[in-house]
């Protein structure tokens, strides 16, 4: 579909193609726009939108092509635009466009838009008030469910949602909720304060956005209210902005759990520089780390020298280690994140874990044990690698649990305490237990 | 709050009681019931509960709560909480409990759900069939709104939305959708049929939930139509089922990349067994990979042997690999996940990582390098060290963005070409490269 449209550009064959873009959906239309690279080309497309639709396939735009249609656009038809866009959007575009673009943008706006929007991006970013959009609908207190039809059928079409009203006193304190739903089955001539639900969930607009939308989940809600601190509602959260949280959320504990600080552009959209300025922090403490664990090596310099065959065992070692300690790790990770463990659980996910680390150590140990007997017939050989194994299993998956929730305890992220970390101090843990017990067992054979 | 109900519970307080619960989410009220460990206690709760929220409570509750309380309820007592719940939610129950509890409650079914019961648990888990619900409003063509509107009134309050209704011919085949918003905004005497959607999108039955999880991001939906292969709709998916599966994907993901095989039971539900059966097979094969870098190692004795210091490094070397492929194959997986990168991008993305690769290498070797110099003032092996350092970063990087985008090519899932396999593979590259490095720069030496 998408590339009949530029073929039809191509042709210009215009008519036929607004008539193709008046029935595809907006988020398809804002994609075929990202694949555009001839300005002249977007420009018309654009022109050829329905008008009740740009401002919403605009919004769903990347921040090039966004950048690049207001650079063509008239200031007139800059001003349609952003007449036309949510408040959450517009903030957003604000917050992604140049200095010299927010200057335009900012002269093209309403006085009361543009007021709006200073306030808007004082609000820390990943808060509430960062999420928030004041196209809501509310009613004041004491009227009947006919008015407040009346009121949504007035007033609705430039609502994010009209599908929850939010009932507030004279001075906009939030008194209740009231769903379109139970308007609807309820008798027209029934006061809202009789239907609306009495103690809402709320947040505030300094809250975490990652709380806000583990509560979207847990109470399946369309949309949030945001109050201030004297309980006046100044915005909601719509549960697609909800949605976007989550998934940025997730992505932030990937990047993280794999020893990076994470990014809020996609990975396409992010220089060299700033993907390897992320990057090098983490790789310079764990490479940093490890030589602690290589400076231990050189004590057994005795051991390896005189049983050369101990060196090829250390990949094996250490890969096992970090593999146990990432497999456990992400399980506990994951679990506080989705709050499906709590740090009340701390001993039951130990006993757990070792009890898992067992089971794992004894089937690798065997296996392992088997290999070394086949290839080099040592049984002594066997026994200090396979044991060094088992130990090392339950070291890294220990290590596995007890760092994250460590680390919640301590209110720092357990995403921190991931692979790469559990890894290099699983590392120096199981070359200690291996080397030592080399030399214990094997010390007559030096 | 909930202490609170408990210690009243334990004081007998129960009209108290009676009163707390109605003000209370059903979420919070079902996290209750799974903490509650007494049987007669909860029992007490659940009967304290309002009628009409019983059901929704229980659809909340973790299963071993459900499976308690239907234990304790009266066959009577049960058919209404059955009769009240969704389908969906049915559905997932039968899934959920053993064979015994299952039996009981399919006698005390309606002949019509035992009937949609077993159809619908026909459907193959993970697909949009397994996900629906049967209670959605439809609309005759033909009608006005104000019947539409008479039609919800009417039937809305079993329905899971009410926000968005489906127009169907006598066949039952999805002519359009229409959203009570725009029947609210439109004139009541307009069809319905010259204000909808006409082409809506919709899935089949055995759609993919992590693709249609994708179409509600994507395209901010409410709700999806789901249609059989005569494009009849058979059933709804609504958003927080959607939320759900966004949730249960990126958690299976989490689970790949860290060489595990993913569980539908979170952590603290799942046995010991269980979890040591999924984490021991990718535990054997990456172990057994590691052999092959122990086996490279046994080639290389003549040079560690004369040369002990090279030993000291193979920590850092590894482990500095395996943190560099882990990080470009998170931030890949991750971009193919979210479509953020596409195959196309292939080339892109590759010139990406060797910039970023040789950016990293570099600053990790410096900080090596003068390292090595300070410590054992070798010049020698100071270069070989960080020259292996560099081309290890090439190498995982490389691999971390070749692999997961071979995979999607392959149509297996980018995720298990994650930190753990890449890590396996860079080491054998890394120990070749470094020792035969050695060997021609440091022969003399020997």
């Amino acid at each position: 579909m998408n590339y009949n449209i530029l073929d039809l550009m191509n042709n210009k064959q215009y008519s036929l193609v607004k008539q193709l873009v008046e029935d595809m959906e907006e988020a398809d239309l804002a994609e075929l726009f990202n694949q555009l690279v001839d300005h002249d080309q977007a420009t018309k497309l654009f022109r050829l939108l329905p008008k009740e639709t740009a401002a919403e396939v605009f919004s769903y735009m990347d921040p090039e092509s966004q950048e690049m249609i207001i650079g063509v656009l008239t200031d007139n038809e800059l001003r349609h635009i952003l007449d036309d866009l949510y408040m959450d959007d517009y903030v957003d575009l604000m917050e992604e466009m140049p200095a010299n673009v927010v200057k335009r943008l900012m002269q093209n706006s309403t006085p009361q838009n543009r007021k709006l929007i200073n306030q808007y991006l004082k609000y820390p970013d990943d808060s509430a008030g960062s999420l928030m959009t004041n196209e809501y609908v509310y009613f004041k207190s004491g009227i009947t469910i006919q008015q407040g039809f009346d009121i949504i059928r007035q007033n609705g079409v430039d609502k994010e949602t009209i599908y929850t009203g939010y009932v507030t006193s004279a001075r906009k304190e939030l008194l209740g909720v009231v769903t379109v739903r139970e308007m609807l089955l309820a008798r027209p001539d029934v006061l809202i304060d009789d239907i609306m639900e009495q103690n809402p969930i709320y947040v505030h607009t300094h809250d975490d956005q990652e709380e806000i939308a583990k509560m979207f989940s847990r109470y399946d809600m369309l949309a949030m209210p945001v109050v201030d601190s004297e309980r006046r509602i100044v915005g909601i959260i719509t549960i697609d902005d909800a949605v976007d949280v989550i998934q940025d959320e997730n992505t932030e504990d990937f990047e993280k759990m794999a020893g990076m600080m994470p990014s809020d552009e996609s990975y396409l959209r992010t220089s060299v520089l700033t993907l390897a300025k992320h990057r090098i922090p983490w790789l310079m403490i764990l490479m940093i780390s490890a030589m602690v664990t290589g400076a231990m090596l050189e004590h057994y310099e005795t051991a390896f020298v005189g049983i050369p065959i101990l060196v090829a065992f250390i990949p094996q070692i250490m890969d096992t280690g970090g593999n146990c300690g990432s497999q456990a790790s992400t399980m506990i990770i994951r679990g506080l994140a989705l709050d499906e463990i709590k740090l009340r659980d701390f001993f039951r996910v130990l006993w757990k874990e070792i009890r898992v680390a067992l089971l794992c150590g004894a089937a690798l140990s065997v296996v392992n044990f088997a290999r070394i007997m086949i290839q080099y017939h040592d049984v002594q050989v066997a026994i200090v690698v396979s044991g060094t194994l088992v130990l090392t299993v339950c070291i890294a998956k220990s290590l596995g649990c007890v760092l994250p929730m460590l680390a919640k305890k301590l209110h720092l992220d357990p995403a921190i305490m991931a692979s790469p970390l559990i890894t290099t101090i699983t590392d120096a843990f199981s070359i200690y237990v291996y080397f030592n017990f080399a030399l214990w067992y094997l010390g007559s054979r030096l």
